[in-house]
């Protein structure tokens, strides 16, 4: 099956987090988007669909539409071996995705504390503040219980759930990426803390389709348009 | 099976979309944390559990946790019938509760939006601004969308999916009874614009278990620490 991947096609923004499952899975798959006419196919399937996404991410696959990150991940990652098999286990890793969904709302939040629809600049003010709060307590709790995660997982602590890699995992990977980019001073002192997860990180970064990818022109870079973007004043 | 449900014992919360689904499944569950010692076995359950939430609510069911609101829904709904029973209408219903979720993430930023450990009255020129795009930008856009959806049903604008209750009209009910609580004025003039939300709104209050659930002291009512709070100053 050809998946059709719709997201803004300049950032990596939260369809990162599906296009690592799509590739870690080898799956056949267009980011619709990123090719001519793409993006306003993509806005017009949002307006006139009759199960409408409310924001990119979106998937088609099977001849329907799957918004909403984590419920794309959720799909995707029984469709291809991505998560456990057993109800529990599948629900306790989709409960570690929502957890991570927070945490990139969070994360974008630091540079739009009032409002996507204000730049930057214009919310410079509050953004200190909100940043303050995100380095002090919001990225250690976060790295704090994923690393408790790894650390308590009875199948050993190279990955969140069970012995096998799921998409949590590289949504992890996607979480440590991102917060080296936005905030290196303070995501260099925190993952010093949590070594678990900064294994777990190198370790998805040298899996050869993820290697792969991560060197091909897919991978759009960080910039400062997405989720996490660098501020230097954010991260002092 | 006796659910046990663990949230703070003060508040509606994001708990709340949780125990309208238990009454209207008339499941049997516990409240945890409202009785004797309570919130001390929820705060010790997120410390030590070999899969700990990462924040209240979480259920315990058939002797495992299951945290994040969206997830726990997912599970009752299966178990209680109230999501459809096909894979592509229990991810669809799913998906409608994350952006539900969302939502509420953003009603609670519009008091907090720099941070959860400060006072609302430490964020307050900061609460303003964030108010004033939630009003005129977010309610709109977010009310506007379940408005669509209920009128592209294909079985009928009565529910959000399907010709069924399923949790999403629930969680659907409680936002609007949030928002009514928390800015009367602009819910009041924003509602008038989506009679669908309102009439499914009217008809949930009128559902027999959940109408003796909210009439019942098991319902908590609006105050100043949950999700919606009622300062007069963020809804002009």
């Amino acid at each position: 099956m050809m998946y059709e991947l719709y997201y803004w096609p300049t950032i990596q923004g939260r369809g990162e987090f599906v296009r690592l499952t799509l590739e870690e899975a080898a799956a056949d798959y267009v980011d619709v988007a990123r090719g001519p006419g793409g993006t306003r196919a993509m806005m017009r399937l949002m307006k006139d669909a009759e199960t409408p996404p409310f924001a990119p991410p979106f998937l088609r696959a099977d001849g329907r539409l799957i918004g909403q990150t984590a419920a794309i991940l959720l799909y995707l990652g029984a469709q291809h071996g991505l998560a456990p098999k057993d109800p529990a286990g599948g629900l306790w890793t989709h409960q570690i995705q929502l957890t991570i969904a927070d945490f990139v709302n969070e994360a974008h939040d630091t540079h739009h504390p009032v409002g996507s629809s204000l730049y930057y600049e214009d919310q410079k003010e509050e953004s200190l503040r909100r940043a303050e709060d995100f380095r002090q307590n919001r990225i250690p709790k976060f790295l704090g219980w994923f690393e408790d995660i790894l650390d308590r997982n009875p199948s050993g602590s190279d990955h969140l759930v069970g012995a096998d890699l799921t998409y949590a995992d590289l949504s992890l990977f996607q979480i440590v990426e991102g917060l080296a980019y936005a905030f290196p001073k303070t995501a260099a002192a925190a993952l010093k803390k949590t070594p678990l997860v900064t294994a777990l990180h190198a370790a998805i970064a040298e899996r050869p389709r993820i290697k792969a990818y991560l060197a091909s022109d897919r991978r759009i870079p960080f910039n400062q348009e997405g989720i996490f973007r660098r501020y230097p004043e954010l991260d002092d």
